[in-house]
């Protein structure tokens, strides 16, 4: 019988060559946010649904994959709700868990934590070209410090963390949530309004000014008049340096309080100061999820349609878990995207034993021994089929040298695609 | 609201300690896999649950969690089957991933093809010390392979790799399914009743020849003289060398197939001729998997109830899925067993700069860069409480040294733990 051989619906294998270079990806990262003292943890795979649940995730709540009780009835009751059937669920990202795994260890855990996790995440999203139901996050945290220095430290560690892993030419945009309400206030829009707002302006990029001043009026509901301020205030912030930006803010937003203002100046000063980082505030930045609290931040790519890295502060999260609330801030590398930037990783030599079947096995394996020195790959492979269309092969499967041999014979060793062998 | 903080029951969050122990066990193995040639890959951690539930997995598949279908209405209908519920589950090993994985990929793959895997597998198992309910496998295989050049060549990596891993001591113990086969029909066992035989001597070594006897003549139901000659032809072959093994099996175990005969002495011979390595002939060696089809073996240490590795031939469970058998072999590293044997990470350089609240953020983030040099971590910790007591726990939480710094005033950087400072 031959079954169905693809993996579960919008899931995938991993082959040798993709795993090679999201390994190499992932351990020039690791080397980065080690060397800014980010210590890497795991939480289960597994949360109870209740706390998955809990109004934190925004529109990923509902793409959760349920998991069934244990010991259940095979049949199902008259009526039962199916919510009585399940009690886990597969974690929809690392921050959450992070929050609760931040809650129940704070005691032993360094002041402030620098987490680093790497991990499967689960979202049952309708399959599409380059979206996956199980993708990986690779996240950085500092829990317990209330200061923007957390937030610089965190876009200096991506920032090199990205360059580590071979991607060049990214821009960092910096903005605050705290701005945002301001920025509306200030032009009269109604506070049930703002969502909507924020969501019409995140689009700017994408639509141009034409375009959202349409939705402001139509979609948002606000007048002309409003549409006009809150276009001439977000073109009179953007493109400026860290000198100027302030000197704006504080003009053209005199209720944006001075905490957020002297915050947003630490932080670009201290964006300005990192040699080779290309930064600019971005007033037009929203970022989806519900709980950030004050400074967000998003890593663009000119390769890349959407942002590569995102992250903010989210000072009330952990307060949910634990009660009281607790200082964070976060920064995600969108590991999927990055490593389909990064076509490869680098070449190992890799060495082919190959052996006719008459040839002892203690003979082929002492060989592959004595061959196995240093960082190279060395692994016996039978002799089959015609001579020439095998060392194609290797070749095909990345092996870059070869031995023949047989019985009480060695063959020199040679390299493969050379054309004199 | 403060909400119960602990994992799902049977899981565990791992601390950046923990992590680390694992994370250098798992880089000294992965570096000896690699250097034996074989190549990670990655399966999704959710399956097809028919694929799961193929008949493969023994008493594993009991223990699968269950994946709610997308889409369900809230409330079921009378009596639904909770099958009808389900379409997918978290995989039990990473064996019959792999299978569907080699089925799906095999044209592309090399010949033989060498696999290694890592990774996280899921079993509703009741909690108990020491066991969980998600916990990695750490997995070669070598596909493709019918000689027994991949068993022997899987014992050489898997002991090499548990050396690398600093676990030293072990002992390899070998048998072949198709050895007991020979033992249980020459002994007159009717063959209904091998299973239960292969399941008292397995446990030989924890209860003794006289409670196996009384086990074979009340469980399994054979006579005394049958036990008689059971434990005179196995203990006969306990304790011999490669060269007194060949002849012994040949004597004592006529009906033994010459390529079984053929495939033990190769192995014994390539086995004894590994420098270093210890190994016997282990004729109550069972493996619990259903699907072993030629050799199989275990690695067992002094500190470690259990066996520290274990695998075996499978040269139908590919077919299963194929339509076409391949001859396949693994061997799988216990490796929350040998964490738990291997205590600590060698430890790292972490300097933490303790920066007076009042220094601007700047010159604190320009000292931790100018001090992150070579493979040490640096990370700034913000001034709190007494001086000696921060001292105290920058010490606990692993800092290895630090450098005290106000506005515009730097320190040296000193030792913790040095009295002096």
């Amino acid at each position: 019988m031959k079954m169905d051989l693809t993996p579960a619906r919008g899931t995938r294998d991993l082959l040798p060559s993709t795993v090679a270079v999201r390994d190499h990806v992932l351990a020039r990262i690791t080397e980065v946010y080690r060397r800014y003292g980010y210590q890497r943890i795991e939480t289960p795979a597994l949360e109870n649904i209740e706390r998955l649940q809990g109004g934190q995730g925004g529109e990923n709540q509902k793409l959760i994959y349920q998991v069934l009780r244990r010991g259940l009835e095979p049949t199902v009751a008259d009526g039962t709700p199916l919510s009585d059937l399940v009690d886990l669920g597969l974690r929809f990202d690392l921050t959450v868990p992070l929050s609760r795994f931040y809650g129940a260890n704070r005691a032993t855990l360094p002041q402030p934590f620098r987490s680093f996790q790497f991990g499967p995440v689960w979202r049952a999203e309708r399959p599409a070209k380059g979206r996956y139901r199980q993708f990986y996050q690779c996240d950085i945290d500092v829990l317990g410090e209330p200061s923007v220095l957390a937030e610089v430290e965190l876009i200096e560690a991506t920032s090199a963390a990205l360059t580590a892993a071979g991607l060049s030419g990214t821009t960092v945009r910096v903005s605050d949530r705290r701005f945002l309400s301001a920025l509306a206030e200030q032009c009269g829009v109604p506070a049930d309004g703002w969502d909507r707002l924020f969501i019409t302006l995140d689009k700017l990029d994408k639509i141009g000014w034409d375009k959202v001043r349409a939705e402001l009026t139509d979609r948002v509901g606000i007048d002309e008049a409003t549409a006009g301020r809150l276009q001439a205030t977000i073109t009179g912030l953007q493109g400026l340096d860290a000198a100027k930006l302030t000197d704006q803010l504080s003009t053209t937003l005199p209720g944006l309080g001075d905490d957020v203002l002297t915050d947003l100046t630490t932080t670009v000063d201290g964006l300005a100061a990192l040699p080779g980082l290309t930064w600019e505030f971005d007033p037009t930045l929203v970022r989806g999820m519900g709980y950030y609290t004050g400074q967000i931040f998003e890593v663009t790519h000119p390769a890349s349609g959407g942002s590569v890295a995102g992250g903010g502060r989210y000072d009330r999260l952990v307060g949910r878990f634990l009660g009281t609330d607790v200082p964070a801030c976060g920064f995600s590398i969108g590991f999927e995207r990055i490593v389909d930037l990064l076509a490869s990783a680098p070449r190992r030599e890799a060495v082919a034993v190959l052996y006719e079947t008459d040839t002892p096995v203690p003979e082929v394996l002492t060989i592959a021994r004595e061959l196995r020195q240093g960082d190279r790959a060395v692994s016996p492979v039978r002799r089959s089929g015609k001579f020439g269309a095998q060392l194609t092969r290797l070749e095909e499967w990345g092996f870059t040298s070869f031995v023949h041999v047989k019985p009480g014979e060695t063959g020199l060793e040679r390299v493969l695609g050379d054309k004199e062998s």
